[in-house]
């Protein structure tokens, strides 16, 4: 499968400096770059040149989802496969900071997804350097502090067709679903790696943003976060609790431009190459796959960032 | 204060050998004594012969609540004071093993309070002994596994009124209460020692058992037996949250008998002689003090056991 | 890469009972099946039919290392490349449970290793299954229930020469590698998965196995496995400490045979297609490499199982 | 008892800017005030106005140790019964901020010792004020941010001596104690609260501090803490390891003066009111007491600060 993994995501906010400094302070995340209108970040253990874009905008919401692929010439046959199967494409270069070349292309839920390979390392300053060569840069531990990018969930009226195309266009890989009462799908959790999700697709009449998230290292660190996040003036949307779904222990909440954020921990790793998409009914959506502990989401959990 | 520290509590429960079967397989702790008509249980760092009784009775709630006083003559002081002051007090011995005799009072709330000072140690089995002089037995891990007993919370019509006559007839130290949109207290919450309380007191028109608490070590301990509970049949009423009151990382859930049940870690510890007792208004009980993630409880846990 | 992950690891053990007792109750492993001479076992989140395989056997050891590859003709592949490279391959059906045909291949340094895809699923016992169709069976928290199989690290007198062969003819990348004081490479992790490594090549006179690990999810579940084991006769040979070179929290004893057995957390996930091994020069292998806490290993963590 | 509990410990230090800088940035301690010649800090959870305090010095080591009494008048009748013990005492008032007039009293070891119950409450500068009432401030999570205060090991030849004159002067309580091969006691640990220590004397040839420790919530928080320190130019000196004795989860490292700091977690609670002091021989200490997984100290643990 051509595509490696997840990259970045970027995410509109109608104040930039609210959210730079909410981002930074709060979530404890990295400045990589920035310009008047656009602030680059990462994780303390990400290893690209960044993992969000935020770009100023007047609404919130999801712009384009990168996804790195494995070598420089599979840009080039995705450019042949989606030109044939008759995707909007698009060739961008030097636009953004810390890789190459990139192709872009918009699915049929109108989300646009870019594919590069090419990519800058290197990226934190000598004063974040770290003496151990395998990382990136140093644990500050400031904030909420992230270990790395985990996964984005976006909306569409139309998920199977979004999930269809996801696997025939991009080779993402299903891996679990869920139904509503009819046996209709309502959401698919999809990935490239063994993550249980790197993206996944719920239903919404309107196509955009559920929410983008980072990975913490346990339950402990997520309610490190929750408690610096109620005491910083951002309220907890949904949780803590477990997806029964993938295993992973999750708290939602809201930057201050509006876009749905989570970090969770411990989710499963799913390394079997036949994995079998798993079925969630409504039933067992209801009872255990959305929370294992439990609490319904509030209604407002339903809706968009 | 003469009252060292809270002992133990009796629940009533109707059937018997589920409620042991449970206690020792999915909560992990150990069986100290038992007779057809009891189980004495202790948690895996009691270092008393037990901290929960229980009783085959038709119905569920709570029997005596007992502490220890700090020295044996404490118990004739009580009883001079208690009987001074109108209280029903009477004397019990050999009717329970593991403490010597002891003095048992009725609140005017109808709740039984005991008072003991001597003690048997040494109650671990062969078997269960550790290496370590200083722990009363080994870590097993099994269950639940929590490390202490930590309070218990009972139900009254008049939480004012039981909250004056457990400070003024035993001596127990108000720490916080809350109250509700008028002004009313609501609960109160109450120690003789650093924990934020060993006894709670909350409004109900009948008298009873809101729930019985032991203590875990970390949010990862609480989330374990979260997961542990709900894949072994034990649903979860409410949590994981924060209590901002306390501080502490919360879960609760019903035994089979339906006593309800509390784990939880991380609450503060107050040390101060002249701590002044904290008042939680009804919007800051809501907004925080109930649980600092926001999640409101579901309505059945405005009632007893 | 055609190999899709480790898939399990068999270990010589001298008293098989003993064995077998001390990886059911100590470690909490479940039995997926057993004979007179081999017990096969899982951890609570293997989604195959067993992680190890203990045979009875006079001494401690590594016997053979299996991997699932992809697809079933990914074996007549490796047949082909292996024999055309002039490595000993041999194929083995229904000598174990829990899948099909294998191919068997003795590296230069003599250790055997295994390739398989086809698998048996659904293992668990009913008392066993999961309400959650994710899941492979339900969490049971005994002992230190650790959550999957994880790594194997084996020994040679030729560290360059095995890693070299399990690259070119098993297609397992390089992710790091340690230097001895002279330059020479004293050790090699390696992976076709995301995890730092599957396996670690380590040098010694004599081949053999340095250590079999599994995953566990956080300090805290690492130092409650510590705290178990000590407290059950199972002493701790190294740690717990960090490795610098994966971030992993570590902790290292031995089972009653005499295999040193391995728990950790915490390691990083390296997504990147084009990962450079990272070079861990002598210097900064004792500064941080081997743990960034500073205490070096006693003798005999130098020494092979 | 009238000692209510340990109040804040005085360290010399050398250079006062890079200590402050440290305990501030590294430790996540807080300003509680400051004047040229000294910097007083609490942690965010310490209800008092200071834990610490550091004073320019040539040298490294411990000043005054304080204690909270339970009440003003304690003083006079600590006054009365010092004196009448020969003891060295002196009055002092209104030489350091956040309390009222104290009462020092100078050690046969040669260590001051201070009383005082007055007491400055709400500290916290309105940035760091918490919404919950119970809370002396915001949790910010920067650096190790250690929860509260918990207790000081000092150093004397004669061990037993200071033991019997902390408990006949002070009224505190011996707990446990560590013997040496021909079995003399070589350390103490003693407390006036549940905590296993909030004072400890071990044996060295010349009074002085050994370390001061702070109080962390789990494993994962001192892991945290370790990989912070060691990131951020701090060895760890000793650890990470359970002492048997109280079960604690200990980090010993040096702040940039040369003091000896500890974090830890997880140590018991002794509730007992005949608490009878638990003997350590030498063997258990060496197999057990010291540490658990049994990594012995190294070399300079045995050294003061």
């Amino acid at each position: 499968l051509p595509i490696a993994h997840l990259a970045h995501v970027e995410l509109g906010v109608p104040d930039l400096d609210a959210s730079r400094k909410w981002f930074t302070d709060v979530m404890g995340l990295f400045v990589s770059h920035e310009t008047p209108e656009r602030v680059y970040l990462r994780a303390w253990q990400d290893f690209d040149h960044h993992t969000l874009v935020l770009t100023r905008r007047a609404t919130p919401g999801v712009g384009h989802i990168a996804w790195r692929v494995k070598a420089e010439g599979d840009l080039d046959e995705f450019h042949a496969s989606l030109t044939a199967r008759g995707d909007a494409v698009e060739w961008r270069e030097g636009d953004e900071p810390g890789h190459g070349r990139a192709l872009r292309v918009t699915a049929p839920s109108g989300h646009t997804f870019e594919l590069f390979h090419e990519v800058e390392r290197h990226v934190a300053p000598d004063e974040l350097a770290s003496a151990l060569p395998s990382h990136p840069q140093t644990f500050e531990g400031n904030g909420v502090a992230p270990r790395r990018v985990d996964h984005v969930t976006i909306l569409t009226a139309d998920v199977v067709g979004l999930q269809q195309w996801l696997t025939d266009a991009l080779g993402i890989r299903l891996n679990y679903f869920a139904e509503d009462e009819q046996g209709d799908v309502l959401g698919a959790w999809m990935s490239t790696t063994p993550l249980t999700h790197e993206i996944a697709v719920m239903r919404h009449p309107e196509h955009g943003l559920h929410h983008f998230a980072y990975s913490l290292d346990s339950p402990d660190d997520v309610i490190r976060a929750a408690r610096l996040l109620v005491e910083h003036g951002t309220p907890i949307e949904y949780g803590p609790g477990i997806h029964g779904t993938s295993g992973g222990f999750f708290l939602y909440f809201r930057e201050p431009g509006g876009n749905r954020i989570e970090v969770w921990s411990g989710a499963m790793l799913l390394f079997a190459p036949d994995w079998e998409p798993r079925r969630w009914t409504h039933e067992l959506m209801r009872a255990f796959g959305g929370n294992m502990f439990g609490s319904p989401p509030p209604e407002s959990f339903r809706q968009g960032t």
